[in-house]
């Protein structure tokens, strides 16, 4: 996958790999340094938050594209040069590198590996793919680290202890020590579980992520949330553990299949809806060149996710209130996911799904108007996303699953909803109990 | 048992929960505020720590006693006010509250639940004995609390991960939210797996331990660190994660087994002999008191060890060099404990018997002199604990499981060796392999 001079590249020289990328004048319509969010009305007690209003200038490491934000994909990326997104989480902060032909640069991993054992936690389709250049990206002018592999099913529904417990016999019978690294390669199931691993292997070791789906380089990659699912609720068991590094080598798409490709898009649809209206819009109009999978496109719309997401982690890494609006449309999703079975649908189906019946509940609350509900459907559609969820799901199966939801708190459910303009939403528990029940009966079997 | 007034309580005045406590007059042979170890070395490239010297004046919100050291069990405490021994770890603080009759104060503990779920995590052992009364504790004059319980089997045997998933299966079973609280009662175990269970249940939620064995109160209660075996090591999957607080109510002694007691002064006596040599020379004088289980002795043996600990992880929290002291005699400890299968030897005992073996290596290595050699021994036998391991354990099964202990850095193995007077040790890889081998065929058969 080929790619020329990059769009994102600017005011990131700081950070740059080489000194040869090519720094493009600033314009006006520039989001440089300053939170897609304006005036977060944030108040805890009453469990919601405002992202609409306008108090400006709260200056973060995560330094957003100043370039135009349309027609991206008319521009091209230097290969090799990689963009850089800081997460800024303190003695926890971490960088994303995001670009083409990051594996074959051994130093930019090499760099973030402590000690002289590495454990690369990785499954059976990315294994044959990308498992040999990961070790050689390790170890190539290093001789003197070593390198082991524990290749899992491919699957959510192996995200599970039985198959986090195979992670743990691999590093106890390697006889890795506390100065090991762990380095996930593959889509969030594994980068969930290799992170979960990492955190409670003697009680914390060293961890790089390797996402290979738009869903893991968009969504699980950012912020450190890691973990298994139980039989009754998904991630319901695990840690907040951030990463060394995460490399995304946007080449590692180019086997993605189209369905994986589709649900990773459903994630970055979402920051445009809860926090990002010019993100949405750009999406409107590059949404085939993103289905075409155009490398540029890609790139842009994963850094400009990873964006959105490593604002508001930094904002509220332990999701004190407003980490959970990246949950729009999850709680129903993981309903869908539970209810239907683990790895029925891919985890960006079942969100997409749940996003519209968020989406439907908001404008039956009169909290937004027609045209948000209509651009919703489009941009999915388009996306070759569900609309709905499968018709198995019924009104219990829903309750039953968002009883046990991590946002429920002292009995309450509080859910992620869009207010406001395009790009505004709420986290709140203070909503109508009808209009739920009236968006699980029309989604849903009585 | 009835206890009056409190020999402990200086200097603590704003923490005490009553106005009524006596002030006793500072004396000339005071340790107020000052770390027992002077000048800490603390060269992490080295890996080791030498904790002899003199830098004074470093302070610490764990405020140790003013009054004399010895002779402490002819002076008594008071009835329900409680001794506090703040852990100072910023926002991560939390006193343990160390006194008569605790479990009797409702407010004590119920001013350290969050939210109004609760899941008492205890044993077969431990329910009949005191989970009424902590059930009572945490509900009375508190309506809207409701508290669940788990009772897991008793032993070291079942700390593993599936015996936890108990635990995390009734959390979800019940519906539990992030805003509950997991209240391990018990010993070591408990402590462990229940703090785990919190650390990793929807990411982590509110954790306060009721440890009921000396073991739990002197060493476990102390530090955060929480985890389970794997069959080829202790402790090697865990978290390090905090409690709201730790009660220890001295009542619950009364209960416990005579081996159980003397296991968890092996613990007692490794304070001494890493760190604060006028303690050792205390429990020297009045190990028949411990033995006797005179409240007094207890407490204060419970307090100055917590007291040793909290300084430790205070300036260590995530052990990267000086918390390891901590494991005087733990590494051969483990190996003892693996190679005759979890649950054959208490934890205590496994250490007494490794305790011994360092400070033979110790010896060996020139270290230290022969009376420091004696008076182990001596205290040991008279606690009527082991001073060497089980026949069963030869050379290989001490090198098979110190090779993954978590102290091995890069293939190193480090370990904690006395060094100089009574009261000082090292932990380091810096040491006469022949001196290792001389210790093990010593102690092991070949």
């Amino acid at each position: 996958m080929a790619s020329t001079a990059s769009p994102f590249s600017l005011s990131l020289s700081a950070k740059q790999t080489t000194s040869s990328a090519p720094q493009k004048p600033h314009n006006n319509y520039s989001y440089v340094c300053f939170p897609r969010f304006q005036n977060p009305k944030f108040d805890l007690n009453r469990s919601w938050v405002s992202l609409a209003g306008a108090s400006r200038g709260v200056r973060s490491r995560i330094c957003a594209s100043s370039a135009q934000v349309v027609d991206r994909s008319a521009t091209k990326t230097d290969s090799g040069v990689p963009t850089i997104v800081e997460v800024d989480l303190g003695d926890r902060s971490y960088p994303i590198y995001i670009g083409s032909g990051l594996l074959d640069q051994p130093e930019l991993l090499q760099r973030h590996v402590k000690g002289k054992r590495v454990l690369v936690v990785t499954n059976t389709t990315v294994a044959p793919l990308y498992l040999d250049k990961v070790i050689d990206a390790l170890t190539t002018g290093n001789p003197n680290v070593s390198v082991e592999s524990v290749i899992l099913p491919d699957g959510e529904r192996y995200k599970d202890m039985d198959t986090l417990m195979k992670v743990f016999d691999k590093a106890i019978e390697s006889r890795l020590d506390r100065r090991c690294t762990f380095v996930a390669l593959g889509g969030g199931v594994i980068g969930d579980m290799c992170g979960f691993a990492a955190a409670s292997f003697l009680r914390g070791v060293n961890f790089i992520q390797i996402p290979t789906t738009v869903m893991a380089q968009v969504d699980s990659s950012v912020g450190g949330k890691t973990g298994i699912n139980h039989h009754l609720g998904k991630n319901l068991i695990g840690a907040f553990y951030q990463p060394q590094c995460v490399l995304v080598d946007t080449d590692t798409l180019s086997t993605l299949p189209d369905r994986e490709l589709a649900s990773g898009l459903a994630e970055v649809i979402k920051y445009g809806l809860i926090r990002d209206a010019e993100f949405f819009e750009w999406q409107e109009k590059n949404i085939h060149a993103l289905m075409a999978r155009d490398p540029d496109a890609l790139a842009y719309a994963i850094k400009r996710s990873c964006e959105n997401k490593a604002e508001v982690v930094s904002l509220d890494e332990k999701e004190s209130g407003l980490r959970a609006t990246l949950n729009l449309g999850h709680t129903f999703g993981h309903a869908i996911e539970t209810g239907f079975g683990y790895g029925q649908w891919l985890h960006g189906e079942a969100v997409a799904a749940g996003m519209v019946m968020a989406v439907d509940m908001s404008h039956r609350l009169g909290w937004i108007d027609d045209s948000i509900v209509k651009r919703v459907h489009n941009i999915l559609e388009q996306a070759k996303l569900p609309t709905a969820p499968p018709n198995i799901m019924t009104v219990d199966m829903f309750k039953s699953v968002m009883a046990v939801d991590k946002k429920v708190a002292d009995g309450l459910l509080r859910l992620i909803l869009l207010k406001g303009p395009l790009g505004n939403c709420v986290f709140t528990g203070d909503y109508d109990r009808k209009a739920l029940d009236e968006t699980l009966h029309a989604f849903s079997q009585s």
